[in-house]
């Protein structure tokens, strides 16, 4: 049988529904699930994501049997509209928009009023009764026309954007309003819209060298054409590695009959969501304009009017609601908003167009919301009974939970600054960058380093790597539906739109802000969560560790996750931080780490002065000086985090990396050391490397210098002797880095056993509770992990290295030819970012396996930076770890990432601490 | 059951056999075998290797068991010698010796005339009437059993060798020469011993703090521990350690009824070989010293006679033959080793000693042998039906191999020159070095890099490290049977022994030699096939190739190998070098490598061009020029290798290694790319990077910059093409270097495809026959190497990066711990010199397993270093590698290593070009 390409909906029927995303995309699955719901829905069609890779496999070309196909879908429109495409007295247009699985907004293309040609205007006009509407429609299909599938579709490259033909026939537009001088689009005539009209066409002859087609079937083939040439666009395809998607993937096409919310006072169009998507409270909000088409509000060239009083209060906009405007259709539109809420048990995101008093629904979708939203909606869902807990945990994903943990402008600071200007609270949090006012500028500034807040008039798709790429994103325009609001909402980034104050002159790169004059470059501080932008560079702070609701969140996440979450931490301060955040314990205590930021050099000199030591004599003398800091800051860490585990990994990097570069460090050194400079230098160029990545560090550090393991492995059983003695429970665990082989770790393992009974004896002590472990990051060692296993109790994944060496990728060096990896697709992402699972990923299950299969009860943790990774942490889960290891403030990011890996993989039980050695996984 | 720990032997009757060597040691397994065979061999027992290993177990404790078997044991050999051990009238004397399953020669402690005592004394001076006999060996005893049980087996360490109770005790004996004005030990009346013995006595009291025990009981137990004891003495370990033989091996002691070669001008003793083995020519071969010990010809201090005419003009020496003194005992000796080598079918090495007119034969075992001879005996054995070709090839280990493949002094340029001396050809081949005269200035100054060559009056085993690093041994004193002699044979290091026109001068570091003075750093150049030494630096040859022996061996391996032999080579001179030693293909190109030691400096500066070039016109500029010099050398390589597979590997490492250093270069280089000294400053800076060994090199280098591959596949498609126009067949195998990701390799396929079809196109050609493959040298590569495997047609592993990444050691940087660690015995040995097998070993076992799983007919092989190393070859048959690639001087190595391991695994057949998947060995 030959594969359906085209489903129909309409007349409370539809061949499709909410299941079939991946074939009819998410606009096309939802319009036929609200039509089987019995809610009104424009009749129409979705042809299928499949149809949509079948026309790139044809060489760009729509195949017989599609037309075929969508010709007989047409002619069901034209009986349930009880009209007729390309007729001459009661003619039927139709939209043709694309859908994708998944929602990206304004990367594909529409075209709307297809179907209107010199013989169909006279038989709408007839029907309608408004000869303006029509011409008004005819003008922007021409526009979209012209645009869409003429100019973008035919893959014509305009030099550059202003000499695109959209922007000329804008600029035709616009002299036409200046010249006649009418202040909107509302004010052309009938009969100025007829001339705009012919002089559109002449101008797309003269510029696109075609004419525009009078023929209502070209106009659709074409425009469904172009909504998958939309597919490769530059805009579509660079969003998609953005947010992850696969070009496989495909869009649906949805032919659909046109509604008009423009059709007189009487019509209207909006926007609306079923609760609100900033914040996550459970109230309909949304927006709409009287005798306007969807784009008008979409595209925030007009500011809309609040649907209701909840709304109201939201857009701080004083328009009439719709709820006074249309109490009827405000109550039915409520009725199926709630309808449709309940049935999705999410918030809906919905598009309504109410055609001469008739309501239409357009569209309904999952709705975007910021992290604070959706932890809240999660919360209030699951308290509401429509979700369960395993539900709530599933829906916030890691990348909002990461918006709650975004920097704050400090309130305090705050108060004592007036805001410049005021405008709505897009995208929450705080930011703090340098103005730029074009998508380029923001590109090039934060290449080089800087932050910088994109300031645009509006922005639209052409923006996105600008936005991306900016802390914050501030428009004169647009609503909280606008496109800057819905993408950096989806981001997580800090916005505010529709600041109204802003005045600028993107020539001059300059803008006016009540009467002062800010210029590229200047400084501005944003505060997304209650829409103000101030001047000047305001402090952050930190809130995520107060917010009770994430907390509350989390507190479910923790009930459900599996794996255990530690923190990298080398300070008090840090670990203090860790365990607000939830951490569970240290899992990388990077002990050398200390010696830096502190107040006194003090430390750092002395560890400089053992690393240049040349006899073991120098070197022991050293050590002894260095002793007492050592100490201490592991006492600190071991109490801050009382009863916890603290992963202390020994020494770890190449000693060249201590040798001061000051010529007067140098010189206070070579004095201490009683040598002279020269022969310091010596010694420093003896310690260069030409790979010190492979070089001379970890624990063969601690075979050449067993000094130096003894120094450390001395202060961390006395410092937690001395805080047993204090009625403490300190719980170290000693991390012997860099192991290639498990003699090593016996080398190491002799010294430990040595200064533990040392240590007792001292103290007079029975017993120090402390776990001797490694770190997996040398390929090799995950080949012979059975045998390391014997030696140690825990292992932990030091995944940075052991990226860098499976790869053999420095990480320092990448630079030269990661980014090209990645744009040709060859690396389908930084696999310093997250694991790489299917290489690396190997290694690590190998070493665990391995590992188990000798010593059953092993600990088994990861410590690089994808601990924190969500990704990664799901792997992570997968292959059985007891633990993951991040950043503090990746601690909530990692105890939901946990959660949902449990939620995806239950069967993944905690396996350590069996008898019974596993098999590797096939 | 209780076990068995001694074995008696005597009487034509023994408990053991040569069968026995691991529990009896190679001498008492060899003595049993004597004894069974009908030869006279003085009755004895051994003690098993077992009780070794139980004397370290037992804390170095004889056990009681043992105490009680050595007791009956000795019971027997009093019955068959009818003398009785301590006792007073008709005394048992016995030696108590080591035998390690493999000898050690001098490794180990002796220790004979065990059972003479101030009781004993008396009765053997009856029994022998040699009063003189008796006291000499009484001093004997004291002498060995002080040093070698009272100091040495009980751990005392004297401060300086100097001070050691040996040398205390010489020196003793030499005042006393001297006093009485004698030249030789023979001289000492007994008087004089006795008074010697005494003076011995009050020393070792003085010095060791304990008596010399005056009981035959405590001597044999003293003598037993210190055997045992000496397995792990300092000398030992570190012989074990460079031979590679594991401490638990044990060694076994031998406990024998001593019989006198020194019981006057009837009595003497002698060491031969069934065939000498420095040429491995078939005579009986030999030397001996009449009333001597056996000690006295081993330790070189006299100057031995040969045993018969063919020894004679080898020894160079015109004493009297023992065929000629005592012809009807010289006739049963020739009986008995025609016997045994006829037994053991090989060439023996035999210690005999005559007293009394009596001969006994003390020690069979097989004969150590230089290179030459062992292929030599090899090929006439197999002549003789004696042995099989498979034993012939099995006889010749590859480190004998290589000694044929040593370099040899030029002689033409010998003919110029007179040597200043003549000495003993102890070791074949020739070496020039600076001279040194001591082992630890041979070790210092080895290590910072300069030939040496080790000069000593004899040889000890303290000597041993010295005489490693040396490139050639000179002695003033021994034979070819000295200790310096059979060491450095056992290496194939060249060797002259017994040089007496030396005369050295320690403390002055200087020697006369006949008049001349030579210091120490003066170069000398040694023959020591001839036993010629030369003054200065003489320039050596290359031989190997023309060795008609050599060649008829290896033909013989290479009927049997499976593996096939590539060698790595840059050149067409490489090429051709390769393909003489017997290369049957080129397994590493490094295009890169032409561009150095060149004549012509032009292409290493077009490349430089290429190198610095900042955009793609400018790089794809100076590639054009470029282009006519790679073609060139990448077709004198295929023209070499006509009718053979050439793995052309493409650029490999990072652009920094090609940037110049000096000004002058700098400047033209600046000067030709028309910028700025400063611009190329910075440009050659940019491409600076921290670990340069995993940084942009390899395929990365081909992605980011196409045009590079696209240049050099060019480059080979064309060379190939001009070569079949002219008739030829080349056959290039293009390999992409440092992969990690099968989708590297689709990458440059495409670039390879391409331009294969335009050559094809521009020769009017229809097929160039090559192969498209990678270098496995990535960790991860071996991971996804199923993958991988889809994409090429052949693997090439790059077995140095593997193990650089593997174990995360860069190989530039290891200095700092690498013999540390081997020292320590945390790595058995250098994983630079030998696969890892347990940790790289594995990955590579992988990556075949994988790639072949995908791609049956995939050609597998390695180009690393380790190619030529004979434990790497093995692994490489055994993990069915299609071949293995080295250096062209390996290639012979290879042969043969590939050769005994297709015997020692004969069941590792060829697995590539099977249909079934295989499967990953547990």
């Amino acid at each position: 049988m030959a594969r359906r390409f085209v489903y129909g909906f309409g007349g409370k029927k539809a061949a499709g529904n909410a299941r079939m995303k991946n074939l009819l995309g998410g606009k096309g699955a939802n319009l036929a699930e609200m039509t089987n719901l019995g809610i009104p829905v424009p009749p129409g069609f979705t042809i299928t994501t499949e149809a949509c890779n079948n026309f790139y496999k044809n060489n760009r070309k729509l195949s017989r049997a599609l037309q075929e196909e969508v010709n007989g879908a047409m002619r069901n429109v034209e009986k349930l509209m009880g009209r007729k495409f390309g007729d001459a007295k009661n003619p039927l247009l139709v939209s043709v928009r694309s859908g994708a699985r998944r929602s990206m907004p304004g990367m594909m293309e529409t075209v709307l009023n297809i179907g209107l040609t010199e013989k169909t205007i006279p038989g709408l006009i007839k029907q309608s009764g408004e000869e303006r509407f029509v011409y008004d429609a005819y003008r922007r299909l021409i526009m979209m026309y012209s645009d869409v599938v003429m100019e973008k579709g035919a893959g014509i490259e305009p030099q550059a954007e202003e000499s695109g033909i959209r922007r000329q026939l804008e600029k035709i537009m616009n002299e036409m309003k200046k010249e006649k001088n009418y202040e909107s689009d509302l004010d052309l005539k009938p009969e100025d819209l007829k001339v705009l009209c012919n002089k559109f066409k002449q101008r797309i002859k003269q510029v696109l060298k075609s004419d525009f087609p009078d023929d209502h079937n070209s106009q659709l083939w074409g425009g469904i054409s172009a909504v998958f040439a939309s597919w490769f666009g530059k805009r579509a395809v660079s969003y998609r590695r953005i947010e992850e998607i696969p070009d496989d993937w495909g869009t649906a096409v949805n032919v659909q009959a046109m509604v008009f919310g423009n059709m007189g006072k009487n019509s209207a169009t909006g926007v609306a969501f079923t609760r609100n998507p900033g914040n996550g409270e459970n109230h309909f909000y949304g927006e709409y304009l009287v005798n306007a088409q969807g784009e008008d509000v979409v595209a925030g060239i007009r500011t809309p009017a609040p649907l209701n009083e909840s709304s109201k209060s939201i857009t701080k906009s004083n328009l009439e609601t719709l709820e006074k405007v249309m109490p009827d259709l405000y109550r039915k539109l409520d009725t199926y908003q709630k309808r449709l809420e309940r049935h999705y048990k999410d918030m809906q995101d919905i598009e309504f167009t109410i055609e001469n008093g008739v309501l239409y629904m357009l569209q309904t979708r999952v709705g975007k919301r910021n992290g604070p939203a959706a932890v809240k909606m999660a919360l209030d869902m699951l308290k509401e009974k429509l979700i369960s807990q395993e539900e709530a945990v599933r829906r916030v994903t890691p990348s909002q939970l990461d918006e709650l943990l975004h920097p704050m402008v400090d309130p305090k600071a705050e108060l004592t600054k007036k805001p410049i200007a005021k405008g709505l609270p897009a995208g929450p949090g705080g930011a703090a960058g340098q103005v730029v006012f074009s998508s380029n500028e923001a590109v090039a500034w934060a290449k080089s380093g800087k932050h910088v807040i994109l300031v645009r008039e509006e922005t639209n798709p052409e923006d996105v790597e600008g936005m991306r790429v900016a802390r914050a994103v501030l428009t004169a325009r647009g609503g909280m539906t606008s496109h800057a609001a819905l993408v950096a909402r989806g981001w997580g980034k800090c916005c505010i739109v529709g600041c109204g104050d802003l005045h600028i002159d993107y020539e001059k790169k300059e803008m006016n802000v009540s009467g002062k004059i800010y210029r590229e470059g200047d400084w501005l501080t944003l505060n997304g969560t209650k829409g103000n932008v101030y001047e000047g560079k305001l402090p952050m702070m930190e809130t995520a560790e107060e917010n009770v609701l994430l907390n509350q969140f989390l507190k479910i996440c923790d009930a459900i996750r599996r794996l255990g979450i530690r923190a990298n931490a080398d300070t008090p301060d840090d670990a203090r931080r860790a365990r607000k955040f939830g951490a569970e314990g240290i899992g990388l205590m990077r002990t050398e780490h200390m010696f830096y930021g502190k107040g006194s050099e003090e430390p750092l000199f002395r560890l400089r002065k053992m690393i240049v030591s040349k006899t073991a004599e120098e070197r022991r003398k050293a050590l002894d000086e260095l002793y007492p800091y050592v100490k201490k800051d592991i006492k600190g860490v071991l109490e801050a985090m009382d009863g916890m585990p603290v992963v202390m990994r020994l020494l770890d990097p190449p000693l060249h990396e201590f040798v001061p570069r000051e010529k007067a460090r140098l010189d206070q050194l070579a004095k201490e050391l009683n040598i002279s400079a020269d022969e310091l230098a010596q010694r420093a160029d003896a310690l260069h490397e030409s790979n010190p990545m492979m070089g001379h560090r970890g624990v063969r550090l601690g075979i050449t210098y067993p000094e130096i393991t003894a120094m450390q492995v001395r202060a961390i059983f006395e410092a937690a002797a001395e805080l047993i003695q204090q009625g403490r429970t300190p719980y170290p665990e000693i991390m012997v880095p860099v192991v290639a082989e498990a003699r090593e770790l016996l080398s190491q393992k002799k010294i430990v056993d040595e200064i533990y009974q040392e240590v007792l004896a001292k103290y007079n002590l029975k017993k120090i509770k402390y776990l001797y472990g490694t770190m997996i990051e040398i390929p090799r060692a995950c080949i012979v992990a059975g045998e390391i296993a014997r030696t140690v109790q825990f292992f932990s994944f030091g995944t940075n290295d052991l990226t860098q060496m499976g790869f053999g990728f420095s990480r320092d060096d990448i630079g030269g030819f990661l980014a090209e990896y990645i744009a040709k697709g060859i690396l389908p992402q930084d696999p310093f970012q997250s694991i790489d699972q299917s290489g690396i990923g190997e290694l690590i299950e190998t070493g665990i396996t391995r590992g188990r299969g000798t010593n059953p009860t092993l600990e088994v943790g990861i410590c690089g930076e994808h601990g924190g990774d969500p990704q990664s942490v799901h792997f992570c889960h997968c292959v059985s770890m007891d633990y993951v290891s991040c950043s503090p403030f990746r601690v909530p990011i990692a105890r939901l990432a946990a959660a949902q890996a449990a939620l995806e993989h239950p069967a993944k039980k905690k396996t350590s601490n069996k008898k019974k050695p596993r098999r590797k996984k096939k």
